[in-house]
């Protein structure tokens, strides 16, 4: 796991030099120096199923992916101030993947300067700085998203929620106030929503802009019920607000049945933002929005970021682009995302700690908890979880406000072979600590072990 | 200039897909495809001496950094969740260059997400929000760094200053209230410098930072009075401030006389931001600060940057680090930076339109005039200096609120020899422009042409 080297081992050093706001995961540290599709090599030579990386899309060190990189880096690499074919056929073919009223295309180096630049839109546009957040969200890490993202802002060390800023329910069919995949459900989240929306504006402040993840992601992969996003965008539009699809986690292909987690639950965002896994690792992000947004923001004040839409990012998003079609990473995601799902649901009946199983093609969560009837998250058990699986060569992390909840998004060329191995090895792992229990007569205790954290 | 391409030239094409906020550079928009040292090629293959583009800070694809990048993306890209070598080795070097007080670092994707998170650091550090910028600086696209660059928020489409923001006054020794090289020129500006800072701190709202670059640069390469960031800093840490030297634009030996320009300046920073040339054009970026003010921001809010700090990042930042010092480009910068601002203020005695020359190594400006008495600036002029420079294979940029100043900061590779091509090429074009007036016995109207921004 550490290397000797002068002034100390790896991890010691990296305590010295990097920000210690930084997390590792695992309790014991790995220290990976290799990647290839779904697995990764640490540097003992040891593999690991990777279940985690939703960043690696089409597998780490695509071959295709890095050759595109290498030509445009041998070549040049500058910045939008001249013309070049790779950015602007990277915006035709990234365009041409979303409804026809998305049609302006930026670039940017992450999903936060993609959401950064997204609000700044929708202020624009309406001149109104509020805006609507689901609990629970998260949106990145500037200023202003750690200010719309109640699960920094109400997390450790969060100042709380601002008076521009306003939060609708996390619509969650298994833990939230209302429940199950009922047709009423959603209706009865989107109400609420609307008196949070509709209170505020009485008060003077509309929301300029309303954001959602149609997938909440770190809130622990919450599915939500049928008709939520598109009734939500709907209840800001009622005020003027700019809906805008937050597909940093969940876009290109992952949910299988559509290109994005917006379209698949029948929403229509005015501006739609993209990130982690645009560029398969390379730092890349984008935001896609209306001509009328674009026209608005165009008022005098020049955006430019300096290595936005550059020519090799251009070419390692096109090459992604290329990839998740020619090898039908989509249809993959739906196919292996729907085996993987019935493992984990056939588990559950073997294993009470597994509360629910949730999911949507290969972004997929399941929740543990203490007693099915209570629902109370076990997050001990969840940790202990992901500890083991590592140490079996399986990678997992948690997630949720109550850190129970297994997260599984995995590079999309995780095979229906790497699926059933990540069951088993869950199966493993939970009867090994149901047997270790029962012999202890003790249930695991709530002390955490190295933290696993989730927005990767 | 144009490709034929399905859906229109490559200029209507990028009109119609990439975000109408985005400019471009020169009347005739370049279409260049290919980049070596301080040269950029067109798709004619006609050669460009490339003056302006900082961020190619050791030269266009330099070989040992493109080699470095394609190494690492082949084996690995991931984020820092794991144990990595080349993270831990970058820091090791970046930080060994810096002042000892400054010892921990952050890796972010750009300048922007650096600034971003020096004003989180300084925030969460001090509790305090209120930030002291100085007028007409530039420092990021996103929300509240626009709102702290009065460049931005009082220029087009700007919203004025916020009331959590401070404005101390641009030191501009030619064309500010204090003039020339005095003794008494950096005290002049430092009293109503620390008067904003008093009164605001009087009305309970004491700035939490000062950020400054050590040579603004939007604001037109501007060179401060001797001491002049040093009394600033001091200033505002007589408040609790914590001082930012803002480096995105300045660092990595451009200055010759020091790998900073901050420690050019003589003075003391917390935080020291970097972007732009760290990585030769890769989106990367970093935040180097003292232990105590790292220790305050881990309250429990963890920060985690998906791209940031990753392999290939943080192999291409180490790889141009060692370009620096192997091809000793600080010393380099130093001796060709000098030949350069020699062989303009030679010019200066031949053409009165040149009002000013400033600069230090290879980060250099001079203003262009209607009348040397009044320094009224003459942006139309500067405009058609620039283009014409392009029309004969010469790349420079305006800049300044009055965007009469013409701005280099070539790659650092640029030679003795290309620093004579510019000096002739400048020299020519005025001589043209000049006899071009006098023969129609009219001078430049203020019509400008294609923009020439600024922040690239």
């Amino acid at each position: 796991m550490t290397s000797i080297q002068p002034g100390g081992s790896l991890l010691t050093r990296r305590r010295r030099l990097l920000g210690p706001s930084l997390s590792l995961s695992y309790r014991e540290p790995l220290h990976i120096v290799r990647g290839e599709g779904a697995y990764l090599y640490d540097a003992d030579g040891r593999q690991y199923l990777d279940c985690v990386n939703n960043v690696a899309h089409v597998g780490h060190a695509h071959p295709r992916v890095v050759e595109a990189g290498i030509a445009q880096m041998r070549l040049l690499n500058t910045n939008t101030r001249y013309l070049h074919e790779t950015v602007v056929a990277y915006a035709e073919r990234l365009t041409a993947l979303l409804p026809g009223h998305l049609e302006v295309a930026y670039f940017t180096n992450s999903g936060s300067e993609a959401n950064e630049l997204a609000l700044r839109l929708a202020r624009t546009a309406t001149g109104r700085p509020d805006v609507a957040t689901v609990d629970v969200a998260y949106h990145g890490n500037t200023q202003r998203l750690v200010e719309i993202s109640p699960y920094k802002f109400n997390g450790p060390g969060g100042a709380g929620r601002r008076d521009d800023v306003q939060v609708v329910p996390l619509p969650d069919p298994y833990r939230g106030r209302h429940r199950g995949a009922g047709a009423g459900v959603a209706e009865a989240y989107l109400s609420e929503s609307r008196a949070v929306l509709d209170e505020r504006a009485a008060a003077g402040h509309a929301a300029g802009a309303v954001i959602a993840e149609a997938i909440p992601s770190v809130a622990g992969q919450i599915v939500p019920p049928p008709g939520w996003l598109a009734g939500l965008f709907d209840a800001g539009r009622a005020h003027g607000a700019v809906p805008i699809a937050d597909e940093v986690q969940v876009g290109f292909g992952r949910v299988g049945a559509d290109m994005w987690a917006f379209g698949a639950q029948g929403a229509r965002p005015d501006i739609v933002t993209m990130g982690k896994p645009i560029g398969n690792g390379h730092p890349l992000g984008a935001v896609v929005t209306t001509r009328a947004i674009a026209d608005a923001f165009a008022n005098g004040m020049e955006y430019f970021n300096t290595f936005g839409g550059n020519p090799v990012s251009a070419a390692i998003g096109l090459a992604v682009l290329g990839v998740i079609a020619d090898e039908g990473l989509q249809e993959h995601a739906r196919v292996t995302g729907a085996r993987l799902l019935g493992g984990l649901r056939e588990l559950q009946a073997d294993h009470v700690s597994i509360g629910d199983v949730r999911g949507v093609g290969l972004f997929v969560g399941f929740e543990l908890v203490r007693d099915r009837a209570t629902r109370d998250p076990h997050a001990a058990l969840a940790s202990e979880l992901v500890n083991r699986a590592a140490a079996r060569g399986v990678l997992l992390s948690t997630d949720g406000p109550d850190h129970n909840v297994i997260k599984i998004k995995p590079p999309m060329v995780f095979s229906g072979g790497d699926a059933d191995r990540l069951v088993e090895t869950v199966d493993a792992v939970l009867t090994e600590l149901r047997s270790s229990q029962e012999q202890a007569g003790t249930a695991l205790g709530d002390s955490r072990g190295g933290r696993i954290d989730s927005m990767s």
